[in-house]
């Protein structure tokens, strides 16, 4: 049950932009410019790096949800997707993204955690400046909604196709109107 | 030196604004929203949470001036600032907002610690379901500010007359025109 008065028929953050409006609108202006704004990383790939960090979290309706936008976008599809969880280092990915999720990872464990050398590898396998801030950005967000998601306990389905279904309307119609 | 090319005239988040424009807006609308619109939580206490979480992330950008700003805005000013720092149990502030002050230290260790003895106890104190609320989603974003602003290395001023001018700003202006 979640600890405040939610529409406990909403999952995750869904409950959370329904209960206060208020912030809805900022939160979902910032997921849409993050994950499919303009910028030089693929939608899938940005979708990766938020599944990533939020399954480092133990976030599991973000992580659910995002795994499936992912794999949604990605060639590799889902199988890519939990590769990547399991074994970031061993998956089929490019080196710049292997060097972006390890600084995914970094921020994850705290701002200060991301080193020169973590940079500088990115920037070795022909990382730009904006891919570096984007991951960064989108890393630490996902540090936020995971916690806002979890520190409400809201509800998570445990139905895989309720993460699909989650995903296929995320993928069509974007995250600026998710109330 | 910070990760990436920015201005290194501009101190903290403020150089990350001017170089991600695209991202700026929704990031100033969300901190106007969550420490300045219309709330229950006094824009003070609001600041000094975000303070507080700041400070437990060893973010000295945000804590300095997210302090400064609590300062400009509570009776107690720095004197008390830096008491509710170094001991929030033995702060004199209100029992309610020393509840909302675990669970916000809570949700910096991240999402799942915020049990439901940490929630009950601030209902006990009188607060809120909209306070609970505000007072995670205030601590979660400032988990995303923190790592934003340390995992890029930015500059941050040493010269707390430097923070206190921030902040004389901030608390005339705003977040929603940062840049």
């Amino acid at each position: 049950m979640a600890h405040i008065d939610l529409d406990d028929g909403l999952p995750g953050l869904r409950a959370l932009l329904d209960f206060r409006p208020e912030t809805a609108g900022p939160l979902g202006a910032l997921a849409e410019t993050l994950l499919r704004g303009p910028g030089p990383l693929e939608r899938g790939e940005r979708e990766l790096i938020a599944a990533y960090v939020s399954e480092l979290n133990g976030c599991r309706f973000c992580s659910s949800s995002h795994s499936a936008c992912a794999a949604a976008q990605l060639p590799g599809g889902m199988a890519l997707v939990r590769h990547v969880h399991a074994d970031p280092d061993g998956a089929p990915i490019s080196a710049k993204l292997r060097t972006l999720l390890a600084i995914a990872a970094a921020v994850q464990r705290g701002g200060r955690e991301v080193a020169a050398e973590h940079v500088d590898a990115a920037r070795a396998a022909g990382a730009t400046d904006v891919e570096i801030h984007d991951t960064v950005l989108i890393a630490a967000a996902f540090c936020m909604f995971n916690r806002y998601v979890d520190g409400l306990a809201t509800y998570a389905p445990s139905d895989p196709a309720a993460y699909a279904r989650i995903a296929e309307r995320l993928v069509a119609e974007g995250y600026a109107n998710l109330r």
